[in-house]
């Protein structure tokens, strides 16, 4: 398409304008538990792509080998995940989810929910549609790059 | 509308992994930096509401008057903010961004933009009007509540 700077900028705007105002319902919860973004973010991570070695939670958030080891130190002496050897390869060692871990995603996922719900319920159908169709459109080209 | 728990969900989703994808481009930066998301979050919103006292920015992130006073430290020793004493009431202190954390945010933000704009290229014009309707009014109902 024929975009222009102006376009973006307004596009990755409303998307951090959007974005801020769901972060902050959530981190009242990750307060209370002591947990941080960063944490968070790792969290999910490894929910979604399951146990990870350091090296590639590191990759997945951006982050360089000695802060991936720091984050999890303090995540396994928070008992939100602990270290497991691989079953096929005993030298690697991965990140797994415990119980605390999932529990905490669980309750900033519904805190976010509750408020998206809130939102939604002055929404037309029509309007819902449209802003999901959106939504996934752009999730799924962003994942691509 | 006659929203369901299922829609709701979906919704939140779609809006997470959107961000998860952008916190990650920008997130390179930052480490680089050496700011953390958290007090990204802090400039962001100094920036928008200008010079702000810990307490509204403590308010503003949701975090408790301790965090926002380590923050602020961080922060000014990192040269992002400093404090200064308000004109007209001299006993209030307020945080004031500094050229590095102006720089900061402009950095992340470009890179952002730099990374939705890639996305863009594939939308036709029809798509991201859908788009930009759709997030416009998402991102003001959020705020409104």
């Amino acid at each position: 398409m024929a975009q222009t700077a102006e376009l973006t900028k307004k596009l990755e705007e409303t998307l951090r304008r959007a974005n801020t105002t769901l972060f902050k319902r959530g981190r009242s919860i990750l307060v209370g538990m002591e947990i941080s973004a960063l944490q968070f973010n790792a969290l999910l991570t490894i929910r979604e792509f399951g146990p990870l070695t350091m090296g590639d939670l590191g990759k997945h958030l951006f982050v360089a080998c000695s802060t991936a080891t720091d984050l999890a130190d303090r995540m396994e002496r928070a008992s939100l995940v602990e270290r497991v050897r691989d079953d096929k390869d005993r030298r690697t060692v991965r990140l797994q989810l415990l119980t605390r871990g999932d529990e905490a995603l669980d309750a900033v996922i519904t805190e976010r929910q509750n408020f998206v719900g809130e939102v939604l319920e002055d929404y037309t159908d029509e309007e819902y549609s449209v802003l999901l169709r959106g939504l996934e459109i752009l999730a799924q080209r962003m994942e691509l790059k």
